[in-house]
């Protein structure tokens, strides 16, 4: 049980932690914290929150954890506000899509107190936002990263991973550097992909005629270009060192494909589609065997 | 009504068609002609087809209308072996994906008889194939392309498109030239795309830790990846002059991203994001208007 969860940024994200760990019984009271007064008043209204604090002041005092469910971009901001207030026995944690920034923005709002500040990343998101996008069960069976600091104590990142776990998550943890490269790889170079590939159509003068011919392959391939462009610029410019190297990598292979199609050479082609083909058919079957329910005790 | 309907390779795609042409009551007989016997036998156990034709001869014999449903690579061969027996009044098309390299084929095998092929290219498939993949409504409300060469009768370019109809499709005319353009941007370079990042992915040390956190957005993305990876081979040879093209284009865009990202350029950044996610927005709009029911009329 935690005596009090302040929750800054009561959307999507925080909200469904608000709502899963009320759900679990693992809470004694939540206080949200947010810049539109608005989407304070709705996360009152419809229960997500017991409180709407006044002042960071009064949201910190006796806070037992932190979670910050703000954009990104915001985190140094509030980590600023928030810290005069923080107290000794006060776990200050976070929902960010990039870990590397993070922390350096906590390490200059924190200074000394850095160690109370734990960073993690749900792996969890839908494409709807504010409060009322906000529901109870967002993160059963989803991944949490956390990737804890040198300077946290190990009790500190076992309450923030015992909150996660009450919400239904998996704890999962890498360097915060690790982090950001394995997400540049698998999330943020495929949303940028995405991105281009549209923007690149859509600028064409015969866009109209190509649109009209796009299907289901191409409705899948782009569902990621319909996120929040604000979103992913911030995503984007927060690991850029990770997905400039990952950019690099994947440009490197696309001209080495084109050179196999200029030159008409079908054998690597399909040695570079048949490797994919698989690997993603090997990838599918162990999603698939984790996803799948436990083989039933039939013994009596 | 087509008195007799031949189809070469009774797939996904062949056997398809068969059934919704028998469905629709729009054809007497139907021949199916293939390399595999096994294939065959099983197209006529399904009762996809009426007959399965001992020789490309027997087959050709009074035929309305052939249907050349074989990969693609296949088509000039298969061309070349029924073009002896090509009588008058009987018209060929074909169903593959790309059509420049058709018409090409089709010019070297059927010398002065190219007036009797009409290329066509039905905008419909899934990831399964053989005769028991077949379906009656596979081309219910989807697009069909063909690309009239200036050589064909009028006559026999609305006997493919009433066959086609009566299967469901919604006609679409455009050059062979222009097919392959609008197919290389919306098809060939997104598959070819998702096949690079997988494989890139695949082929780092880390590959194993970076499949591990791939998420639903990845999922997505790569979907078109787990296709057929020798048709895909072979489309993106039979296309490669546009696809050339199409990849230039997306590649220098991915170079001008490049440079917005080093330079930290927000702004630059987030007008391609947005670009991007409006037009896509737009598009969906116009796909679900299109495929909303009419409005019911209420006037009694």
């Amino acid at each position: 049980m935690i005596d009090k969860v302040v929750i800054f940024g009561v959307g999507l994200i925080g909200g469904s932690f608000a709502r899963a760990l009320r759900h679990a019984g693992a809470v004694g009271t939540i206080v949200g914290v947010g810049r539109s007064p608005e989407a304070m008043a709705r996360a009152l209204e419809l229960g997500i929150v017991d409180q709407v604090a006044p002042s960071v002041q009064d949201a910190m005092r006796g806070a037992s954890l932190v979670l910050i469910a703000a954009p990104v971009a915001q985190t140094g901001r509030i980590l600023a506000s928030l810290a005069p207030f923080l107290e000794p026995g006060t776990v200050v944690t976070d929902a960010g899509s990039t870990k590397s920034d993070v922390v350096a923005a906590a390490r200059a709002a924190l200074g000394n107190k850095i160690g109370q500040f734990v960073p993690g990343h749900p792996i969890a998101g839908r494409e709807t936002n504010g409060p009322d996008a906000a529901i109870v069960d967002l993160y059963i069976g989803k991944k949490t990263v956390l990737t804890p600091l040198p300077e946290n104590a190990a009790a500190d990142v076992a309450r923030v991973a015992a909150a996660w776990t009450a919400c239904g998550s998996v704890i999962h943890q890498l360097s915060a550097q690790d982090h950001d490269k394995v997400f540049a790889s698998v999330s943020h170079l495929p949303h940028l992909l995405a991105y281009a590939l549209v923007d690149d159509i859509a600028n064409k003068p015969h866009a109209d005629l190509l649109f009209q011919y796009a299907a289901s392959g191409f409705r899948d391939f782009t569902r990621i270009a319909g996120s929040s462009p604000e979103m992913w610029r911030d995503i984007s410019l927060a690991n850029q060192a990770a997905l400039l190297g990952e950019l690099d990598s994947y440009m490197a292979q696309l001209t080495a494909l084109r050179a196999h199609l200029a030159s008409g050479n079908g054998a690597a082609i399909e040695a570079v589609y048949s490797n994919a083909q698989q690997a993603r058919c090997r990838w599918i079957e162990a999603i698939e065997a984790a996803e799948a329910p436990p083989p039933k005790d039939t013994a009596e």
